[in-house]
C-alpha cells in the first residue's frame, strides 16, 4: 500500500550528535530530505536558492507568514527564516519523508500547524555536559567565549526535552542511530499514515456484502 | 534507563491470525504476557484461577468496577468478564508489557483509562473475505451456521478498524509478524515509557550549574 510521509523533526544541543545521526539516517533511506528553509538573508558566496534556502523578499516571506504557508517561523538577528508547507506537504503526499532540524520553537509551532497528524518528533540528548562540552571543543572552530555561549544555548535547548514523541540520550552511536532507524520503520506503519486502508476496509465490506 | 511497560492491545476479526502472531511475539519475548480477565462465571474443568481467569463473585466484580479498578468490562451471556487494573499497574510499573486480547469494545475503554498513556493498540486486517472465511472453515471446528456467526462477528469487529494506532493488513504473516516487532521496539523507545529521562536531565542541569 503506498503510504505517506512523516516529517521527522530532529532536536538536540549542538555536539549532541545530530549531524552524525542525521548523515547515517540519509544513507540508510536516500530518499529521506532535509526541508529547504525559506530566508530573507542575502545568499553567501556559493548558496544555491531552493537548495540551501529559499532565498525570498521580507514581503513575500510575510504574505506566507500570513496566509499559513509556513510550517513554523523565526527572527534571528533581523533576518526572517521559515519552513515552507507546500514542499513538504507534496512530499509527504508523495510518501517521502522531510527531516527538520530546528530547534524547540520550531518543533512546537510544527506540532501545531496543520500537518500535526505526521509529525515524529525526536530529541536527542547528551549523556553528559562534560561529553557535550568536550565534542563543542573538538571541534577547534571556536575559541572559549564562543563555546561557552554555544553551551549556554546548548543548555536552553536541553531544557525543553519535554514534549517530543521520543528522547533518546545518545550514549553510543551506534544505538542511537538503530534505534532512530527502528522508530521511523514503525511510525511509517501508523495508521495515520497508511491512506489505503480506508479503500482496503471498503473492500473488505463489498466482499462481506456480495457473499 | 529502566523502561515503563506497555499495554499492547491486539483487535482482530476470529480468522485474520492473530493467535498465530501473539505466540510469535512471545516467542520473540518470554516477558510477555496475556492480561488475565477476571468474570463471574463458573470455572471449567481444568481452569486455573489467576491463570485462565481470576474467577470472581458477581458483588466482587461489581466493587472493582466501582471502584475503577477495572481497565475495561462487559457483560455476555449473563456473565460479566473484565481486565482487572491492579496486575497490569504492576507489571507495567516493572517494565514489563501486557498484552491485551479483547475487541473493539474493550479496546476503547482501555484507552480512555487511567492508563492510557501507555497503550499501543493494534488492529489486524485480513486480506480479504475469501481469506478470512477459508481460515474459519478449514479449523473444521464449526458447522456453517456457526461459521456464518462468526462471519458476521468478524465483520463487526473489522467496521470498527477505525481509531487504533496502527492497523495492519495480515498477507503475509512473516512480515507482519516483523512488523509487530519492529512497532513493540519502537513504541518502548516512546519518552512516556522511560520514566528516568527527568533524573537524566536534572543530572545534566546539576553538572551544567556545577561546572
Amino acid at each position: 500500500m503506498a503510504r505517506r510521509g512523516l516529517l521527522i523533526i530532529l532536536s538536540s544541543p549542538s555536539g549532541a550528535g545530530k549531524s552524525t545521526l542525521a548523515k547515517a539516517l540519509r544513507k540508510w533511506d536516500d530518499t529521506l530530505r532535509f526541508s529547504v528553509s525559506a530566508t530573507t538573508r542575502a545568499p553567501r558566496a556559493g548558496e544555491v536558492d531552493g537548495q540551501d534556502y529559499y532565498f525570498v523578499t521580507e514581503d513575500a516571506f510575510k504574505r506566507q507568514v500570513s496566509d499559513k504557508d509556513m510550517l513554523e517561523h523565526a527572527r534571528v538577528f533581523g533576518n526572517y527564516y521559515g519552513s515552507p508547507k507546500g514542499p513538504v506537504a507534496d512530499a509527504i503526499e508523495d510518501g517521502r519523508d522531510v527531516l527538520f532540524d530546528i530547534d524547540w520553537q520550531g518543533a512546537q509551532q510544527i506540532s501545531t500547524s496543520s500537518l500535526k497528524d505526521h509529525v515524529l518528533s525526536i530529541f536527542i540528548l547528551p549523556p553528559s555536559i562534560t561529553e557535550l562540552h568536550r565534542r563543542l571543543v573538538s571541534r577547534g572552530q571556536d575559541d572559549s567565549e564562543t563555546i561557552e555561549k554555544r553551551m549556554q544555548k546548548s543548555w536552553d535547548e536541553i531544557s525543553h526535552w519535554d514534549g517530543y514523541d521520543y528522547v533518546l540520550v545518545n550514549d553510543d552511536l551506534a544505538t542511537t542511530e538503530e534505534r532512530l532507524k527502528t522508530i521511523i520503520s514503525a511510525e511509517r506503519l501508523r495508521a495515520s499514515q497508511q491512506p489505503d486502508l480506508m479503500d482496503h476496509v471498503r473492500t473488505l465490506q463489498d466482499e462481506f456484502e456480495d457473499r
